[in-house]
């Protein structure tokens, strides 16, 4: 089930505002202004102006309800009319709703949207001068999901214009309509999901009977419709269209409940973490911090990886000869999941191990000591200290760690690792996991990019965050391109020397991403896939996870943004450049990107680049000691 | 003439710095390290750092000259290498020598630009990594002006991708290289212009031998070295690549200073106004301040806008019944030139005029008093006050004016013409100047941008500024549409009714231009022109001053910024909005910007969009009152 049950209204006039509550809509959409205000304005002279409004122009007055209310700007509007005098005085109006609507208390006013992209530009100033006249209004957009037109995109485009014209205001939202016969594909479905959705609406029309008589939603209204119920946006019917109404207001409102509540369960991992949709946190320095009980314990709670690691000990034990004992040492124990992990592949595999457990949090090593004493027996040999200098007079035969960031390496395990690997049996000794490797993709998402400029400061769009991604899209065509593998690590480190000053492991990739539909670049997702050992991995890449680690929920993407939003056209292309760089006591990530147009010739124009982000690691590094 | 003399410069070694100098060149090229240093660099082992300058690597040691020696990083440096392992190192390297630069006190480093576009993002990334590794010091990327490939721009793109990546660093310059074959197209030439140029450098081999053994310049590096001169460039020749050398240091350098001697004058208002060379001010509110003596005293000196003033109101005169009396009123009369002008066009057209000044400045006022004692036998009747509220008890023939701002009405012309026209005489009344009209144009200027960015006020992408332009090219080709007119106002004002709130003054315009090579688009330059009787005019719009009203230095035009720069491919089309508004109180501009590409079959795919600037007059307005 997801979080919340959607909010359902209705389009109504001020007389009808209580019949309509009680009939179980738990808000409405009523117009501000009537009839009486068209006319006066239709004979307006160019030269008066509209002042007050008039009694009989007002259409909603301020009543117990408000906090129900959403206000509806009046129809007739032309904000991008070509006649220069009606496009002043559709704006003069809105300017004056806006204002009436903030009067009342009212938090937001729907608006038509454009008629057509020829005067965009025009209706896209209208509505921030209303934005900036106002101060908590929101403004919702009224656009349908697609344009009828040959460019499916077109609405889309034209949202963007707007959204653009209005340097992505806080306060402008979008009240996505779904006509009844619209039919959008799902490049367009996915590209709106990634927009301010505010509200949802629909004609009743958009209904037809089911054999009982009772009204439904098509097929393919009905799978939109739950697909955007995950950005819990209000839906708002209206009726006033419809030829002949199939359902009283009761019927829609039961309808649309029982929709939601029969959508497949949300990923485990949303229900859990609903509160930390689109929310932006700054990676973790689990080098040079210590982390908290609760930190431990969040991530202890996942089933998946757990298991995961488990499997992999066990067969590593299995392939063990029967008679040895092995010297498995989990560094970086923490409160000792992964001792236990260890424990019980012994026990399933009948190997003899020799337990060791190495901490340098003084607060977590104080519970490795209380759970030697309780569940182990006494068991296990416990070792305070960074495992970099560990220096035990017997070698380690099974090194388990689990030490990687939502990107693999971007937490330091393998300056941790290549800092433990002494202690491994030169000849036989194995790393768990023994490899891991980093992807991106190109995003698209006004929220996240948002979120990161809401912080007002200049170093928000040079740092990596970890978050549970929602509102987004992928910019990439969905093929098997669609995320693209920057670098990988491998443990032991046998490939390559050891360098001082930690310099292999630099690392730079350049890779390349097909858009074919419009959209708007705001950064880059990162994922890693990690072998645990041979064919037991971990996995938050989205080609791979369910396959490879399903429900599992440890590690949240990293979004990594751009400075400035970037309009990626059709079949453009995207190439993005990453470092991992060190100076020997810090490691830290840049990025840059191009877009590139190709033509059906093959030939390609530059379009836009951006700068290198973090650039020597100014907003953002992980300190190594 | 020219403003400054060229510094000439040459490269040598650290042995002949003083012999350079006294051959009569300013300063001096001089390599940081020497062939040890390359040696040592290429038998490393890669996990050996290169540590400290060993005493046989260090080609350069500061001196008495160090103000006059800019250094040369290592040749060999190749930072954009496939190999990672060379890319690192020579990193490594440039960040050893900037360091090492900015311990001597250079001011500037040069270093050889990337060699292939492949992986200009890894060298600009290196590059923007030594900027933020010092202080100080410039970086000169030597780049040559065209790319000797099919496509022409190639290492002006490769410029602009590593100035992107840097975030258009302050210190971070061309040195821009002439090869001795170069035939760049006259488009390609212009865009460098527009970029940071600090130094021009040219191979000895560039010159050629002329009938008298005296090395010369070709006539097509003649004409770009000349062209450049205006932006004052630092030249640096070099000749170490010399198959024989032509001339003796002397005679380069005699000759680059006869070129530069025996250029063709600059326009009068350069030689005035140098210091004004990009400088970005702030357009004058003359409404609601009172302008200063020294003010008034610049414009006044301007020879050819008060000449054509003179011969507006000769011809008007002579237009009039010989007989009669013609009641001319200059209103905004300052210190009395229009009033000069109009007695001299009186005498001059044997009319008998009768002549009233109006000033609202209570101290340019005093300054008419005398000059009426003074000059005007006292036959001149003065007004103390804002036309707008003049009512006096005749009419008035010729009303002169001159209340142009650079794009015609941004100073509030309209608004005062309007106020004031009641006094004029209904029927044969005539306003001079009679109307005008805005002009736009897109232009590339990295340079007033960065002026605009380096205000650190968020505001500042939002205002006009009157800027005398040098360093900056037009973006649209090169044609009759290159400059297109926005709206016109015409007095009296006799069109459309004057209404209340200003009304009737605002204006909307949406243009479109045809971009043919690549560039940037950092903002659009406004211009006027102005009927001021009939024929007679005054223009600063570039296709018609020369015509209209050559060597006026009056008015600068206007820039407009946009906040962030727009990369703008071959064939693209950019669109201007701009609007020109009113609340009765304030009047405002607000403009912004589109850019599509255009392909072969017509179909047009959107680039980008800006964000509407200076919405609300947020930024920026003219006060009416």
């Amino acid at each position: 089930m997801n979080s919340k049950t959607p909010t359902l209204g209705i389009v109504c006039s001020e007389g009808t505002i209580s019949l309509s509550l009680e009939e179980g809509f738990e808000f409405v959409g009523v117009p501000l202004s009537g009839e009486g205000l068209k006319l006066r304005v239709e004979a307006l002279a160019p030269s008066e102006r509209l002042q007050e409004f008039l009694d009989d122009e007002v259409a909603y007055h301020p009543e117990e309800n408000v906090h129900k209310v959403v206000g509806l700007s009046s129809a007739w509007l032309e904000l991008d009319s070509e006649d220069t005098l009606i496009a002043d005085r559709s704006e003069e109006v809105l300017l004056k709703e806006a204002s009436y609507a903030s009067y009342c208390g009212l938090s937001s006013i729907i608006l038509n949207g454009p008629t057509s992209p020829m005067n965009v530009m025009r209706y896209a100033r209208a509505v921030s001068s209303a934005l900036n006249s106002t101060m908590n209004l929101k403004f919702l957009v009224q656009l349908a999901i697609e344009s009828g037109h040959e460019d499916y995109f077109e609405t889309w485009k034209m949202w963007d214009t707007i959204r653009s014209a209005c340097g992505y205001h806080p306060r402008l939202k979008v009240a996505l309509e779904l006509p009844p016969a619209c039919s959008p594909p799902i490049e367009l479905v996915n590209r709106w999901y990634a927009e301010p959705i505010e509200m949802i609406t629909m004609s009743c029309m958009a209904f037809v009977p089911n054999p009982n008589g009772y009204p439904v939603l098509g097929r393919k209204l009905r799978a939109i419709y739950a697909l955007y119920l995950r950005l819990n946006p209000r839906i708002l019917l209206w009726d006033n269209d419809a030829p002949e109404k199939i359902g009283d207001s009761p019927d829609y409102s039961i309808y649309m409940k029982h929709l939601f509540d029969s959508q497949p369960p949300a990923p485990l991992v949303e229900d859990l973490a609903d509160s930390y949709k689109d929310y932006l946190q700054v990676p973790l320095q689990p080098l040079s911090y210590n982390l908290e009980n609760i930190t431990y314990e969040i991530f202890e709670r996942d089933p998946v990886k757990y298991a995961q690691y488990e499997q992999a000990i066990f067969s590593a034990l299995m392939d063990r000869d029967e008679s040895s004992v092995t010297r498995i040492a989990v560094v970086g124990a923490g409160r000792g999941p992964l001792v236990d992990c260890a424990l019980r592949a012994a026990i399933s595999s009948s190997r003899t191990v020799d337990m060791i457990a190495l901490e340098k949090n003084p607060n977590a090593f104080s519970m490795l000591l209380m759970r030697n004493r309780q569940d182990w027996a006494g068991k296990v040999t416990l070792v305070f200290g960074d495992m970099r200098t560990w220096n035990p007079d017997y070698k380690i035969d099974i090194l388990v760690s689990e030490l990687l960031g939502s990107m693999g390496d971007n937490e330091l395990s393998p300056e941790c690792l290549d800092g433990v690997q002494h202690v491994l049996d030169e000849e036989t000794g194995i790393c768990i996991p023994s490899s891991y490797i980093s992807y991106v993709t190109p995003i698209m998402s006004p929220k996240l990019w948002s979120e990161a400029r809401n912080m007002n400061d200049p170093n928000a769009f040079e740092r990596q965050y970890v978050v549970l991604m929602n509102s987004f899209d992928f910019l990439a065509a969905d093929d098997e391109f669609r995320f693209q593998s920057l670098w990988s690590f491998h443990h032991p480190n046998k490939d390559s020397e050891v360098y001082t000053k930690n310099l292999h492991n630099k690392r730079f990739a350049s890779v390349r991403f097909q858009a074919s539909s419009p959209g708007i670049l705001h950064g880059f997702a990162g994922y890693f896939e990690a072998t645990l050992y041979k064919d037991i991995s971990l996995s938050i890449m989205p080609a791979t996870m369910e396959a490879k680690s399903p429900d599992m929920f440890s590690w949240f993407p990293i979004y990594m943004p751009i400075k400035k939003p970037m309009y990626v056209p059709e079949n453009s292309q995207l190439e993005f450049h990453m470092w991992r760089l060190t100076d020997g006591m810090r490691v830290w990530f840049e990025w840059c990107a191009n877009a590139y147009l190709v033509l059906r010739n093959g030939s390609q124009i530059k379009l836009s680049s951006t700068e290198v982000h973090n650039i020597s690691g100014k907003a953002f590094s992980c300190n190594m000691y």
